[in-house]
């Protein structure tokens, strides 16, 4: 932590702000300049609270060194993460393809998009059986029926399962029908969920929030790390802003950014950040020459009667077709997907 | 609903969206333009998603006319709804004052703010006893002890308590304490939760989302009230901008919106909008006079060592005086507090 | 500035490191902690690009110490700038109440107006001559006529003059009519512009852009005051989020934000900020409460008919009603208006 | 434009809605529902304020139908517009590539940069001249002698050129130089500007402002093409959000968006909408995956000491190894650069 002083703050003001320092365990390396005065305190806690030394008489600025995450960050790891699910790797070279239909619906339904994922070449169905829904009137999701009949239509094909875990009390249901466990962006910052999937001995994705920045995201993941479970890889899916002909706003740039900050893999959801199938694969292809490590995308056969988020689904024609684009540009920057 | 077709629509698309608007249910009712036609939709459920129309060839925009939210609005309750606990309106015109620390953090602590909470005149006390922490390193709350003591502390000084529930595994323990049931930001979205405390026979109180949409605010309200609980208060906290200089932006705004579109009173929070002790005067006042049914403002006797959110936290002296300006201003407004 | 080296940087990148801050004409304050190093670099100019420092290698963070505005500071200038212009002082006690049109209509229009205004006992005249319209097709103004009527109508009511300068063209016909000279929250950033009125001998009120922070806002001040004109007066109207109730988000927190950093005065206006009449008596209440030391405010004695903006102009008896709640809290909080 | 009645909204007020979309010259379709009545009001301008309806009593929304642009949106033209100028077609199946310096600094840096470009394959040299610069402290730029070196480096290396006019009183100056004028992000709303570029006989390249949605940027492009310029380019660069990381927020879904409003070319800025050269290559690849008709990179031979921007710029080499990569990812979606 570094604390600037104001230009005229006083010789007791000075001494005021470095006892506070040593009261809270820190460290202090003065710098006295011709106009200001500055200290570096050093040896704290990642969490303590700057503005503790903000709100103190005499002190201009207060900045945070070191980053607020720890077994998130790059320096702690330098090399990337890779998580194994059997015969998948994500965070190597291999782009991972996670797709599949916003919700599970019907037997019929799941069979058919798995078997679609399958021929396309992707190694990853998803879907969802508990739907966080913004009105309490819409279609909630079917529950551990559809657990099952995603398990059922994911090893039939040969695929992994991905599915998300709106609440603690769901864990153990989903986890004996699930490969990956999904946070949803409404829930990056419900701690006690981060906690409890931090035990669990499978990956999980933790997607980014509407608003949460970088930062942020990385704490939450530090959240998972910190209570035992190393396979995380996180989830851009677009923030909101003030632009209205789109959905979201998909942060491509997160992934440069995480790439840099941190070892975790992270996948991009074009789907969502968009919500609208016709821009669906540009930021597809968008996504993968920015470098993402796998990519979610909804698909569905029939979009029109889907009981959510239909308008954003590819249809099966148009994702194998989109497929073969992707790993044109995968190619071009030497990763396969 | 209304849909818009393109200029240049053909009869084949616009029969098209016809039928589907029937096979959703719709009624049509159909303006024809010299250039464009209109279809009017009548007849459907509030959380019919409007981009299954919007993605049909020769549709150029998709209006929804309905609210989402019914429980909420205003046109389904003309009258304000007031929330009565023991001898505390809020919603009627006495302003409620909700003060109280950050944390519960001691016996002496929590008996010492109570008595400044109850001497200024306030009915009710705040105090976190579960804490969601952006870092898993931070102080998470003294848990039950901590609910034990607030409700101590509040009986002898004849006040309400208020105080937040994180999951759904803590609404039974938490009820044994508290008056009202306080949901964080980062929990407006977290409908499970919202869900069971729609059971509860105790108000709740819905702080708004760091990015929420005050139509989203009321949707997570919906939530509650469709579940049985009728008294449901909202709580403006601030939301997210690229503003630097503040924590968060105090949308003052929403308040007077809020009062037009629902019935349900609106809570505001000074303390986290502006995060800083200094701030939160000048926006306690700008929040009475814009109508504001009931502030909630943090306190502390030592805010140097809180464990949590000491620096936005007024001293004793500060709040009181701030408690009698309040009054001049809800005065000035013929209002009480 | 203050430079924080990674962890495991080389001694060789903490030498070039030094070595560019040298060049830079820095003085180094070297701290060595037991993880980290950080350099303190002083004695530079306001407006370095600390990028030039972030991404030498073993950079971790750069902190900018020094704000990059002077004169608009309040640690440049300890006491609040006052403007007098004849008998009218702005950001001191008083708070000082602009009002009018939009735009300038009609000699009936005006005159009605400015009648209105000073009877209910505001001493400035708001109005446009010249509108920037964000349609090219939308009424652009009375140009020259408007500004010859508004200053008749102000005269003959002994009211001053504030109206909007578009381009640098435009500065001597207007300065023929004007007493205070208005930036629209489009041209906040028309360095050009701000160079030449600051070199004007008369008052400039700097609207906040859409979407500037509260720091670009001052170094747009800055512009002006450098140039040589010190009765800048700055003015909030909203600034940009993902809110759609609102036209924007008035962010009332900048007033104490403003007044802290700058000794300049902060006129808020509400009836851009919030675009719908029905809005701004709220948030016109709020603000004087929030310790803005003016008001802009739009009225029309026949908003249906405006030219431009009507939705959000007060009626005048709304606003003679309005005028005197405001009186109330002024006083509450020690202040005429 | 289409207006919603309240539910419970009267006769009276309903002909009073009616009567005042007679007198604003509007033709009127009642559709009316069980519950509602719903007005398609057809035949007005483009530019009128549907807030005078909305404010009107019984009224519950209104939305406009028709995009408020007309001679920039794709169904004025269908067909893409492709910008000719010498050998260069902007707009086509081509991405053009723009490249150079953030400003023209000496002779011998511009004819260095011009080399690079001209070897690298790109045809359109890029250089500012006057710079707008958030600190009147700052460099400004060389002027007329900086568009003199730019255009003798140009044409020595058969180079088009583009650079930024920031007043009015600068086009015919900069006409003498340049083949494109480029409007930067501050003056996307410089409506004099706007106009006046509307009469030059050269292509313009609007940049989107920092927090302007898409329908306001193609409104800009309005201005100019309703004063006569066909030649309007746009070009996105980052637009501000909360995210701290980044210097803004690349908005990629931009691209796809316009290309389905409007026929005019989109060009990106990856330079600009990150600011820190390690970020630039993965975003210039997402851009062209992306479908961008064109890039504009900046580029330095000695990043360390350019006078603005340094820190964003690719240093020679990195750019020729970007170059081949974007070749690859171009021909991946049939095009080439």
């Amino acid at each position: 932590m570094v604390v600037i002083l104001e230009n005229n703050a006083t010789e007791e003001q000075i001494k005021n702000v470095e006892e506070h320092l040593h009261k809270y365990g820190f460290e202090i390396h003065k710098s006295i300049g011709a106009q200001r005065t500055i200290l570096g305190a050093i040896g704290v806690q990642p969490n303590f609270d700057t503005r503790k030394i903000k709100i103190l008489d005499g002190v201009s600025e207060v900045f945070r060194v070191t980053a607020p995450y720890k077994l998130a960050s790059r320096s702690f790891q330098e090399s990337n993460t890779v998580i194994k699910i059997k015969d998948v790797e994500i965070g190597a070279n291999q782009i991972a393809m996670m797709s599949g239909p916003c919700s599970v619906e019907s037997e019929e339904q799941i069979f058919k998009l798995a078997e679609v994922v399958a021929k396309s070449g992707a190694k990853i169905l998803r879907g969802g059986a508990f739907k966080p829904r913004s009105s309490p009137y819409s279609f909630q999701g079917m529950g551990e029926d559809g657990l099952k009949l995603m398990r059922a239509a994911a090893d039939q094909n040969n695929l992994l399962v991905i599915t998300e875990v709106m609440q603690i009390s769901q864990i153990d249901l989903i986890n004996q029908y699930t490969d990956i466990f999904q946070i949803g962006a409404r829930n990056m910052q419900n701690f006690p969920l981060l906690k409890e999937l931090g035990k669990v001995d499978k990956p999980i994705m933790l997607k980014r929030g509407l608003s949460a920045t970088i930062e942020e995201w990385l704490m939450s993941a530090e959240y998972i790390l910190s209570a035992g479970n190393k396979d995380v890889m996180l989830c851009e899916r677009g923030i909101r802003t003030f632009e209205k002909y789109t959905r979201n706003t998909f942060d491509l740039s997160s992934i440069p950014v995480v790439h840099k900050k941190s070892h975790l893999p992270v996948i991009a959801d074009p789907s969502h950040a968009t919500g609208l199938r016709d821009q669906v694969p540009a930021m597809a292809r968008a996504a993968v020459a920015a470098g993402a490590d796998g990519l979610m995308i909804e698909i569905h056969h029939d979009p029109e009667n889907a009981l959510s988020d239909g308008p954003q689904a590819l249809l099966p024609d148009t994702y194998s077709k989109l497929f073969q684009e992707l790993k044109l540009i995968a190619k071009a920057i030497n990763r396969d997907i």
